[in-house]
């Protein structure tokens, strides 16, 4: 197997047809403080990697099960999983019921839980620290088609619908998630991961640590 | 008169029905190099008043001419000018006709001079640092309606033809140029100033200064 992305929570191998993505310890933080929502690595727990991935498998068979596609295809092991190849959208579509993190770093801390209910696009570069990005930008910077960045939001929109009640059931709030595409045989797929470490879920106004989510899907 | 606000380029005065804006010779600036897409004061001018006021009363005229409403009724002196009173809108409608400025420093210097012709909104709001703001944002936050995000992008998309248009007659390129909006009696104007100060030119390569403009216009 040939490493292609070293990552920060992840470490991504080619093996043919697939992707095995590698699962690590590291957790992500914003200015030295744990955050799901962060985008540097403040440290490590063990376990964690096997956690996310637990998480991720977990949450695209519950998306597959409501007809929304993934490239999800198996779980290897404790660390390792399988997924189908597909060309990277370099966005992280952002699904906000209310405001949180970044949305308050950007528009005012006064803002806090408000309800949103809306589609944020980020461009998925590092280095510019992931800038927000609209809809005209993201087309004629050719990132993605008109049609692309409707079926990107109708789907997320959906998920939106999925997560929430899933998580309602168990008598918790989601506050905020984020997917990424790709795209396959001309079709849009949910790729990346889905775990604690793309949501936020509040239990009694507290947010759940990445552990605590998969207390509620075990 | 009374002094409703002090700004960075201009006092305004509240006159009856009417505002009185006082043009200032403040130069606007980034990291303390003068920009006419700057948000901060980096020094002063003589004169550079009283140019923002003839290019203001000169570019509200010309969209008026066009049959885009405004909010500009007349010039007064060398400084003053009367404006009728609007609910403004704590947005700023920008179009880039070609990738600079902001638009470099959110996405990456290499997507200098890309076209783009989109509209972009970003929130009115100093310490915050202006920042972009999206479609679904800004009517959940309850800035503007759906309806009146969409008649913004039209009128922006008129102004941009116009301004476009009598910069190409000239030989002259516009970059792009931001707007702010008022409500009155329902309807959108265009509020504020139309400037150097408020639009990027380009001659032979080379953005022009605030003055330079002005001497297209006379």
């Amino acid at each position: 197997m040939r490493l292609i992305y070293r990552g920060k929570t992840k470490d991504v191998y080619e093996d043919g047809e697939h992707l095995i993505f590698h699962f690590k310890d590291s957790i992500l933080g914003f200015k030295g403080k744990e955050d799901t929502g962060g985008n540097e690595v403040i440290g490590a727990r063990k376990g964690k990697g096997n956690t996310v991935l637990q998480q991720t498998a977990f949450f695209f068979s519950l998306l597959e099960e409501h007809g929304i596609k993934t490239h999800f295809v198996e779980r290897i092991d404790e660390r390792n999983a399988k997924f189908l190849k597909a060309e990277k959208i370099p966005l992280e579509v952002i699904y906000r019921f209310k405001a949180y993190g970044s949305f308050l770093r950007r528009y005012g801390e006064h803002r806090a839980l408000q309800e949103l209910n809306i589609v944020e696009f980020t461009l998925k570069d590092d280095a510019l620290g992931d800038p927000l990005i609209c809809d005209e930008a993201v087309e004629k910077l050719g990132i993605a088609s008109k049609g692309e960045i409707e079926e990107m939001k109708r789907i997320t929109r959906k998920v939106a619908q999925i997560l929430k009640e899933f998580f309602e059931s168990r008598g918790l709030e989601i506050i905020d998630f984020k997917l990424e595409f790709g795209r396959k045989n001309g079709e849009l797929l949910v790729i990346d991961e889905i775990s604690g470490d793309t949501m936020r879920v509040m239990k009694d106004g507290q947010v759940l640590k990445q552990e605590e989510i998969l207390e509620v899907i075990e």
